[in-house]
């Protein structure tokens, strides 16, 4: 049996269904999900505040849900909010939904692309590939110009969007795997893949896989520098 | 008249007097101070979680002061918490002290070193001096093996310390300028540079003077793309 | 079901029945393994010759075993010997131990070293880490000074080695993730990691987890642009 | 007081007052400046023989004003020549406007582009931002196809030439700042910025802030290694 | 008195005969060329598994003739098959042709472009370009889009393919110096050059001048870590 | 027959003989060589500003020995003084040793380090390759702690320091290839090299072969763009 704690980090509840339905069909049969959203903070996630107010949540949830007594932590948005401290906080595996797709989009073509949802994303997330070391194999972050909230509305024009800008990466920037970067595409990926010719990949199903493989394996992130345990001594109520 | 709103992101009063100390020594003549500290959070920042929480903070802080009638924000924790999402909020310009003094720190020798508290802190500070895209500029970030707390109760240890890190830094690293990358640290930068014969720099005071220069200059951060404004839509009760 | 086809691309069958036991022991309960190896080719892979002609080898065997009837294929030594061509021949997922589980240390430390056998085979797997763009997350990659045959004669010797090289690269290179890049090191992981507090990954087991993540939700390389099918046209007799 | 000796690097008296206005405009009040020009050299900088002409003259004035009866030295042309030497011979700071303006770019917004005049200018202005480490910081080097000589001839032109490469910096290449690197763009800052939407950098007057901020924190260039002083033994007739 | 080893990877006996052409119209009088092709392996090397087979066979050809009775090898295909190999198991200088026009590119302009046959062909060249470091000075790989084997039957759409992709290559990419990277585009450097203005290089002829300075000058391949000499002890049948 | 115009950019006539001599031991029969220096500058280049001043004169011998009349032009310096802007001068090829070393060295090994004569200049030599973008295959540049002037006098201890620094480089920095960085090393190369076991190129006679090379071929700098002839208005009478 693996329990998993899967935090979708905004305070959509409606998101969190979504998430749930998403992973339910993926999942081993012997993983047991609950899945979870905080009752304070953004509704989405569109802008750097909004990140780092939600990672603030997604670390909140984790004390109150006790991770030690799960057996992996899954963070579902695609910017990892919290997703440092979430790491050094649990000594169960943690991961965020970018950063694992991103690594595995490496494993199956040369370059990848992002799709996220408008301009003013796409420079955190440019930014965020080269933190993790990966800048050499982004072929591009491209926006829909449609909102979060207008993709879920939508979903014809987000389809038609997603198709036209998946299209741009592959034959414009070399992008091989496109990596659904916005909780609003979620479900499209098949219909893109046969359209594009490409791997479109889903990063919520993409880290729950990968999470249960570390699961099995029992591997952990390491406790030694980057993901050390906090000193008590510092003090923090807001996590205490 | 320069108004300057100062954010120490901790709790603890005495390390905001300190700040205001030596922001005081070395600000323009006409430039007006007002140094704060959060009433939550973390009394230090030891941890990636004291960072996340401490972020929230101060872009609390920036609401609560209402930015918009200072002429810029200083954020004196070098760790920069909350600096990404300070800047996207404010029109007025918002500098991080770790951010501004490593750029100051490459104008002055080939390479620089990071003087950090404990080796846990190491590894975040080398990736945000890539994230920041100035890897190849860095030395190397080394840790004095003394936490912050101990560094304010024991100036002789933390001196002694600082001396021997900074050489190895210098000899074995091949470091031309040192960041005394820690609060504690602060006021022993002149003695250091004597002995070493490489400048030492105090980042507070580094950020205060590009602060100052970018005021009087009527620059800001950018507001198209990553610092653009965020949207109302997402509806952030923690901010709002 | 999961049929996985298992490539050992050396002769040695003892190597095949190690690597196919530790598989047994790590696969899903639906995953059907089949771990075979060639008739020709070099015994052992200590050279780029060596894997030159075993990654040829691998591409026959997958021809030979008619990949199409397979869920995903995995090639079990630390250099990917034919990687890249296999992935290009094949529709199904093909993985390499090595590319896998570089990119799965990523996500569980700041850098990684690799463990290898002797000081000539350190150049090839750092080129290797470069030209996946991991460059920036290696910590080092150091060898224990015993050839591949000699672990297998001499398990205390490379056990010893094991602990004190890994030491090493976590106290000097600060690697918070070690990765065992040489089969005769497998069955240390545990001790290893017990000793010195970070995890050790044992890449085969990682590689065969991460497949079956892939196989689950039908993922595939992409056949666009690195990984096409290659042409008839070049009349390669060897491989058709 | 502090006394800062500005070069104009070419030998056009014109444009040594088109820098000395533009930067009394922006002076601390307590700053005395000295601009001079070499009275030998090339006329304009418009080719790296220009560049290395020049910034043999920009030593022979840093010895023969006494640069050392100075607080500071900022050298007036968007290719820093005689940068390197510069600093290494004087003990006091030494600044050039396009190392300063490029780092504090950084702190503006995630990418910044650079306008010079000619393409044969923009080679070598990427390879300096890839030499400072900057490289990823980098959205292009565009060219406005005007000559220094034609900008100051026909400024309309030269402003209409500004609008439209800046704009597609910005809309084609990602820039969130800019850089006017090339002195007949002076004085177009403010209505670039305007109609662009991003900040618009005077890199002269950008300098002189940063380096009016080192002489009030006395910070000077390391003197170990990359900026020693130069050994008496060389026998340089030149510059002695 | 200079002899060289030439080996055409593919079994194109034509081929051959135009490389060996080629050659002698630019070797030094005191140079005996022997250039000769496997009998087994692919016709061409349109995939990386061609690139595979070809470089097995490669190394095949340096243990037939006897590689230690020649004063160099140069190997003759823009994929390098078998060079690492091949350097490793010979004390003669060995030269790839790719990796050694891109050294040479590098000395003559800050960016350099290659010209391939198709699309599928270009990741596995820019990952080559990264792999040797030079990833900072490659403008672009472009594809003509016609395959080698349509290149040698149809001149005048190959010339005009390359004429317009070159182009785009030098007004597009910023590339100052082209390599035509395919067999089937040598013989029109000279013409190209001519019409864009841009040194156009013929690699194999590159190659082979370098390895003659090399021969020369008694310089050889390191035999130590990366080249050094296979052990005997991997039992490599193939190569034994 | 070639004409080959050498040019040692220091005032140093016995350095200048020296030069010649080693050149004529390795040049072709063909090759007629003239190796001539300033009259005027430093007597060794042993700072920045040495090598901006040895830049000039090297532009300006250029000039008087009207390179146009010679088929290629060699600087005989390892720091390339003038180099970007003699190739912009010259329609006829001109090699740095330093540049053409550098590359030629990495077809030789992974990893290669430069020995230079003190500390000072090990930064600028770093700087210089991370300029050529080989950064990432340089393995260390190290000091002898013996200037130019010294070694000279002193040819055991020189020898000696060589020797020891060479091993470091080997066995401490992972070098498979030692650059003999400084004219007082020429002639141990040999001697070195038996005794580490590793390549040690003397980069004058490795710049003369390339140089030879491209002569042969009629290959020249590109004069698009980075090295375009530098237009006449700008009026720069040291050069004309």
């Amino acid at each position: 049996m693996m329990k998993v704690l899967v935090i979708n980090p905004n305070t959509s509840q409606e998101m969190t269904r979504q998430v749930e339905g998403a992973l339910r069909a993926v999942k081993e049969p012997d993983t047991s999900l609950l899945v979870v959203n905080p009752d304070d903070g953004p509704r989405g996630l569109s802008s750097a505040r909004d990140d780092l107010f939600a990672g603030g949540e997604v670390v909140r949830l984790i004390k109150r849900y006790d991770s030690e007594s799960y057996d992996g932590v899954l963070i579902a948005a695609y910017c990892d909010p919290g997703l440092t401290a979430s790491k050094e906080v649990c000594s169960v595996p943690v991961v965020g939904i970018a950063e694992t797709c991103s690594h595995v989009a490496c494993l199956l073509g040369a370059k990848f692309s992002v799709l996220t949802s408008t301009d003013s994303r796409v420079p955190s997330k440019e930014v965020y590939v080269r933190t993790m070391g990966l800048g050499e194999r982004l072929a591009s972050v491209r926006a829909l110009g449609v909102t979060a909230v207008e993709a879920s509305l939508d979903p014809r024009r987000t389809k038609a969007a997603i198709m036209e800008v998946g299209r741009s990466a592959v034959e414009g920037d070399g992008a091989e795997v496109l990596i659904l970067g916005c909780a609003g595409m979620a479900g499209y990926a098949e219909e893109v893949e046969q359209a594009l010719g490409v791997p479109v990949l889903d990063p919520t199903a993409v880290a729950l896989k990968v999470l249960e493989g570390l699961i099995r394996l029992h591997i952990r992130q390491s406790k030694v520098r980057l993901y050390a345990y906090p000193t008590s001594a510092s003090g923090n109520g807001a996590a205490g």
